[in-house]
């Protein structure tokens, strides 16, 4: 086998959908299932996910929301409840219709026709309606308010073109559900919660985001305002990492979720949502990871360091697993952001090319090499997933375990500051509509080759001017961000007068 | 309102399944939905199984077992594979047959006529199959095993007869399912992993279980062996707590599991699989609960001490909070096995009585009263709630922080003796048919009372005797326990030669 320059083929600049596929193979995290449309989540991305969920889960609770259950069944009735909601989701959705098999005439299992369901049920796309059913039970009084509560849970929405993580029927996700005394409370229950999405994406994904509302034809079916937070991957593409809606009284009028107000009045609540998905590790690998492979953000990554043993000898592989398990249990005893450091031992009898290789594209933060030389020296060999796999630090095997916590730090630290300059650097004010043509539009029409990035420009607020970009160039508003300052403007689309700039771009 | 002597109606001794019933609604866990057979699982009740899937997810790990995700849907070939599985399940399963609704000629939604799938999909009653189908693309050789994945989920059996965490077409649980090179190594994981649930039963959930190995009558469809824990509840009736199956070769085959041995030869991997489900917590209600509602182990209790201010004054109310808040953060400081203790002060706007009886009927361990007499003398009034709802005692609150972890233990201990004592006295051996037929005779026919218990009988391996048990008092063998001793006797039924003792209950 020749040598090759990059771990993984093809490269994110020759082909970047292919190089996501390949990473996704290569870092042993996930592959599609033979259900269609569904994946499995390998235990290396598992792991991510449920760091990722112990993470989140702590910030909701620190914000006073607990977790609950509710039926992964909704039947079509509720669906139908609320009218866009339902016209959002009936193309997409998973239906039951009989609860029992039976063998057929050809002698093969079939739904059986005398367990037939007289009102079908559909598999939950999203809970809104059967959660908001649950509450107007609940809710009688003001006193009952608020609930703030969330679950945990996988949804389906049928995919016609499924990518991994990124569009499955199946994937797992949380939505909180809660509902309000007030307009006021809600929405600020609903930026809170962008907020805490916001944070993070920024302190434990190592990914910056723009935090914004949704114009019109970007909202959620059946909301009021839809917020968003949305991230740049490495082809400058957005991607909305995470949503939290203001869904006003549409969904407690639909469900009925009334309650006796404090002036003694029946009144309908004002109910939130907000959710994020298993779609955060496509954002993960596309914002992080380079042509050798992942790049783990050390906060979320399964196994923080990975020590490999190298042990050409038998006469003196006893003494380096040794000092490799001594040093794993140093490491083990400190402390990153409040949890022992997780590190692997890898001992498979391997050669430690392969090895250090498959760490390499699974982008374990730190890798260590103890071999024999290192123990005669007093040092080990410390590799850093952010640099190159040759640069390698031969650092005093004493101290190198309390220095841990620090270099994860500073991986943490240099992945978002790398990640916050590619999105800086691509985001650009466009103020004329040719420039903002040009921008979208590859140079090399043959190769879906990286182009474009984030376009700030003026927007009249008009919808039709969206509908022009979208059909012309697929490029959409990704959101009009809060911190977007007043200023005189035209649209780009229509040189119509414009208050401020919104952020448009190419999406997944 | 006449004053009732237990919080809970009917008691225990009336109607055991309507008291079950109303303990669950009187603490807050879970409530039926409107999707028939589906629950909902309020904070409650999924803050306990939160406690339950932490902890025994610390075991699997320790255990060398990683999580993954695999497909919620299981095409209906795949069932098929294997023969007693779909045999077993093909009765129950909730199938998928569209992928789209629209609108009907009456105005409503219906699914899609023309987006039925090709072939209908199983929403997952277990997934030996879909997984037996994913191991058989990760093995080749002998070098890719063990695999020892586990996945938490939803799954889906269609119940006719649905009651809350005993019996619901949807349920949550934990899957175990590993592949092995050999028979020998895959019965050891079997053997390891009902030990673990055995552990846990015992030592986390207070709960005293048998274990043993299913008769052939009573195994999971496809397995070549059922290992079980059974517990008995308050009702003398057994409920199978865990399971841990070997299943041979039998899905390996089905599956297409192969591996090139050590030796060369293309051999198929030996399976397991085991699980644990919401209908643990069923299991402790059944178990702990008493006529004024439930009592929760404190190592699983979602908040193990509740601390109540009285503040029956406006000016000593500030005074009464804050030494409240403060006790609260002194108990959190203090740990019970390993992890903070968890602590809610209610200072909701209610009456202490109230207040009081919400915890006691939710089952909190501990509860903590604080007025403004105490404040003057330096106690508090400390509850244990496995005593009775007087029992107070008035301790020094300096100090009370530091005991508590001791006091949970001695509760925790406490319901486990209460338990194991409640078992052992009903746990009979029984060795003539006739004290057998009386031992699960009620009494008084008319009434669901209590009777019966674990009969330690005889029995000669033949299943024609289990069945005419089974038929005539609904009595079935609940486990062939590892323990039970060789010794010469009579079958129970049919007096034929028997080398060992079983246990026959009625059962959930």
């Amino acid at each position: 086998m020749s040598e090759l320059k990059t771990a993984i083929t093809p490269r994110r600049d020759q082909d970047f959908p292919e190089w996501y596929q390949q990473v996704v193979r290569a870092a042993d995290m996930a592959e599609a299932s033979d259900v269609r449309g569904c994946m499995v989540i390998k235990p290396w991305g598992y792991g991510l996910w449920e760091n990722i969920q112990h993470q989140l889960d702590a910030k909701f609770k620190a914000t006073g929301h607990k977790n609950a259950y509710f039926p992964l069944f909704i039947p079509i009735s509720y669906l139908e409840k609320e009218a866009a909601h339902v016209e959002g989701f009936a193309k997409e959705c998973a239906v039951v219709t009989h609860h029992r098999l039976e063998v057929g005439p050809d002698g093969k299992m079939r739904p059986a026709p005398g367990a037939e369901l007289t009102e079908p049920l559909v598999v939950r796309p999203t809970s809104e309606t059967i959660i908001g059913a649950t509450y107007a039970k609940w809710v009688q009084s003001y006193r009952d308010l608020p609930i703030l509560i969330n679950q945990w849970a996988n949804v389906v929405r049928w995919e016609m073109r499924p990518r991994v993580f990124l569009r499955t029927a199946e994937f797992l996700w949380q939505e909180g559900h809660t509902a309000h005394e007030t307009r006021e409370e809600a929405i600020e229950e609903t930026e809170k919660m962008l907020g805490v999405y916001a944070e993070f994406a920024r302190e434990h994904l190592a990914v910056p985001v723009y935090c914004g509302e949704k114009s019109e034809s970007e909202r959620f079916p059946g909301a009021e305002k839809t917020l968003c937070i949305e991230a740049m991957v490495q082809d400058r593409k957005a991607i909305q990492a995470g949503t939290s809606h203001f869904l006003g009284q549409n969904f407690a009028k639909a469900s009925g979720i009334q309650f006796q107000s404090r002036e003694g009045r029946q009144e309908h609540a004002w109910t939130t949502s907000w959710g994020v998905s298993t779609r955060l590790i496509g954002t993960l690998i596309m914002a992080h990871a380079d042509d050798d492979g992942m790049i783990l953000p050390p906060r979320v990554a399964p196994t923080q360091v990975v020590i490999l043993p190298v042990t050409p000898k038998p006469d003196t592989r006893e003494a380096v697993l040794e000092a490799a398990h001594k040093l794993a249990a140093e490491i083990r005893a400190q402390a990153f952001h409040g949890a022992p450091i997780t590190v692997e031992v890898d001992t498979r009898d391997l050669g430690g090319g392969v090895k250090s290789w498959e760490w390499i594209k699974k982008g374990a933060p730190v890798r260590i090499e103890i071999g024999p030389r290192d123990l005669a020296q007093g040092t080990v060999a410390l590799t850093r997933r952010d640099k190159g796999p040759k640069e390698k630090a031969f650092v005093p095997a004493a101290g190198v375990a309390e220095q841990i916590p620090q270099t994860l730090q500073e991986i943490q630290d240099a992945l978002y500051a790398r990640a916050l300059a590619y999105r800086d650097e691509n985001t650009k004010p466009i103020d004329t509509r040719e420039d903002f043509y040009a921008f979208f539009t590859p140079k090399n029409a043959e190769k879906p080759e990286i182009h474009g990035g984030f376009a700030n420009s003026h927007w009249c607020g008009n919808p039709k001017c969206e509908e022009t970009i979208k059909t012309d160039l697929r490029v959409t508003i990704r959101c009009i961000p809060f911190d977007a300052k007043e200023e005189e403007g035209k649209c780009v689309v229509c040189g119509a007068p414009s208050a401020k700039r919104v952020l448009w771009a190419k999406s997944y």
